[in-house]
């Protein structure tokens, strides 16, 4: 009875939101903050899934679940079965737009295609948990699709035939991207990419998405107001803007486009010591955010974090669309435990939540445990259980 | 025994600090706020100076004053005279970088070539009054300046020998640059070229000042933080910043070039109605300050100012060079006096000073009063008055 436990980190943009709407050069990295999964074998042929984080607690009898002809392990995914997408929508007959719907329809997507008659004759349990903010504009919808996508890929023998690393991380990135179109319809594939990679990448509008070489992971303070998101508004109002005043605002897209060009130089500079480093991806962040709040798109919660974490000394900026939503604080190395947490203290006092997290840490992982942990324990745990247990992990990257 | 009644605005910076520096484009316009000067001839050859802004209240006989061979009106001033500077330092005797000192030399240096054997023959009292803040970027020492020149050109007859109004404004513009050079040593050019023709005007390093046509009088919230000005460390700053991230920062510094640019547009386009007006002025207002921010040279007393401004829906930047000194908030046309009574008395409850007025109004101007004032009488006056006695004035522009 083999179990496996898969993990895969959220995401934030580090750089270039908005920017990359006009075809610049963007810098995401991979969020401390992860999704944790949890599948075993059965025998009785039936599979059940708890999905806690979206109240979703459902067993199903593997005959009944619609299922594709076998896919052999290559070559990539098949385009998207909008056919099967129907089919699944009918059986899991939750509705079509809800977070639950969605998720069970994208891994029983992936059920159906990877699922090998060996499994088929047996069944399994499959539950997740995300460790961190959903909807917030943290990828874990991206992250949800990758611990799905390694653990169906793990549990159906995909992923050890001697596959070297870079083709099982391709593998699992390719079927997280299947399942976040699934949910999304068209996403960027940004969000699975970095949940699968790990580390930093930058990425441009149709082009490929490249790891950001020499990244080292950061500590942050991740701030979420608590405000909605507000992405398309914020998306036609930068629009607007360009449109009114086309010379002002180009030049603002160019300069953001190298933030992320000096991020890049600052990882791959040699002699930069650590505490170097530190400073002027802090005054890279500041910048950015000057120029965001420029384009219109912070928010009075927004400048709140600022003007808390400015008071200690520390860089913050929004991340993501603005409007609200999420605030990345740089935590230098030299920083005091005392200060985080008076900082930390004076966001709460505002109503935001705050997580210390890292960015830059390790993408999709795998562990087969060494004595089997039921559901049960699984869902017990508190969520922080997982974070400290991840020194045992093995990465795809 | 004529008696003259001069005045001469301050300016603020609308659009363009510290790009100026690099050889953009900037906008400055007039300020409501004005410096009011009287003069009055005497009989006992005797100058009587008040100005009680800087504390200086002295009497010199007229045969004391170095006085230069005497000025014929035309050409413009010679170049600065530094042996006169040197004789009329020890002459006032008042050290050497006081405020008080450097406006004593100032209205002597223009004294001592200006004054005619006519003027020699009688004596003068001359006393001026700053209704605007002292040192806080809003060229009050040119405001100064403009007003001395105005009055003592007058005094001497060098206005009134037929010359058109634009001679009349270049004599006085050019003799308020030779006093500014007096009290500043290389001073731009800029405040009093702002100060002697009112309105706004673009400038560029090296080049000709512009005044920018159709500019309309817009109504202002200046709100003095009080936190001082750092002009060199915020100029610095920014030199710092470039040097660094030149790829970064130069497309920025461009963009606040188009934003002077878009401005003259606004000004001169056709069929905007005041309304739409004020609504993209205040949109320039809003990137330039983010803008500046993204430079690193607001403060915390100035995003407070855009806070609290913002809740009431109203547009805000630094003006200066930022780091403290002074913000300005636009009052479109359409706020009601109860919402500027509300955003002033939130502003006054953090500390700041708050002053109504006006941008874009008329330059230097002149007026020989019907019945005398006594000097002791104009110093008496509530500063106000002279803000409501205006509309009797005649302007050089």
């Amino acid at each position: 009875m083999p179990s496996y436990f898969t993990s895969s980190p959220g995401k934030v943009i580090l750089f270039g939101e908005h920017a990359v709407v006009y075809g610049k050069v963007a810098t995401a990295g991979s969020l401390g903050l992860r999704s944790y999964c949890l599948i075993q074998s059965r025998t009785d042929k039936t599979v059940e899934v708890s999905l806690p984080d979206v109240q979703l607690a459902r067993t199903w009898s593997i005959s009944d679940i619609p299922r594709q002809d076998q896919w052999t392990g290559y070559p990539y995914p098949p385009p998207m079965n909008f056919e099967l997408l129907d089919q699944l929508t009918k059986f899991v007959d939750l509705g079509t737009h809800t977070n639950r719907s969605q998720a069970a329809i994208a891994l029983l997507y992936l059920h159906s295609y990877l699922t090998t008659d060996s499994t088929a004759s047996q069944g399994y349990d499959f539950s997740v948990r995300a460790n961190l903010p959903v909807g917030a504009g943290l990828g874990s919808s991206a992250s949800y699709c990758v611990c799905v996508a390694t653990a169906l890929l793990q549990l159906n023998g995909h992923l050890s035939t001697g596959l070297d690393k870079e083709t099982q991380r391709d593998l699992i990135n390719q079927w997280a991207f299947q399942a976040e179109k699934v949910i999304h319809g068209n996403p960027s594939g940004i969000d699975n990419t970095v949940s699968t990679l790990g580390g930093a990448v930058m990425f441009k509008k149709g082009e490929k998405i490249e790891p950001m070489p020499g990244f080292q992971s950061l500590r942050f303070l991740l701030t979420n107001t608590r405000v909605p998101r507000e992405t398309q508004v914020q998306v036609a109002n930068v629009r607007k803007l360009r449109e009114k005043y086309p010379n002002v605002v180009d030049p603002m897209l160019d300069s953001i486009n190298e933030i992320s060009t000096s991020c890049k130089q600052l990882f791959s500079q040699e002699g930069l010591d650590r505490s170097q480093l530190l400073t002027q991806f802090g005054e890279l962040v500041d910048v950015n955010h000057g120029l965001l709040a420029a384009l219109g798109v912070s928010h009075p919660a927004l400048e709140k974090v600022r003007e808390i974490s400015s008071k200690l000394g520390l860089k913050s900026k929004l991340t993501g669309a603005g409007g609200g939503g999420c605030a990345l604080t740089l935590i230098r190395d030299d920083v005091s435990p005392a200060t985080v947490e008076v900082v930390k203290q004076l966001l709460e006092a505002e109503g935001f939540q705050c997580m210390e997290t890292s960015v830059g840490g390790p993408g999709a992982g795998i562990l087969t445990l060494a004595s089997p942990t039921s559901i049960q324990e699984f869902l017990s745990h508190d969520k922080m259980y997982f974070e400290e247990a991840t020194q045992e992990w093995a990465y795809f990257a």
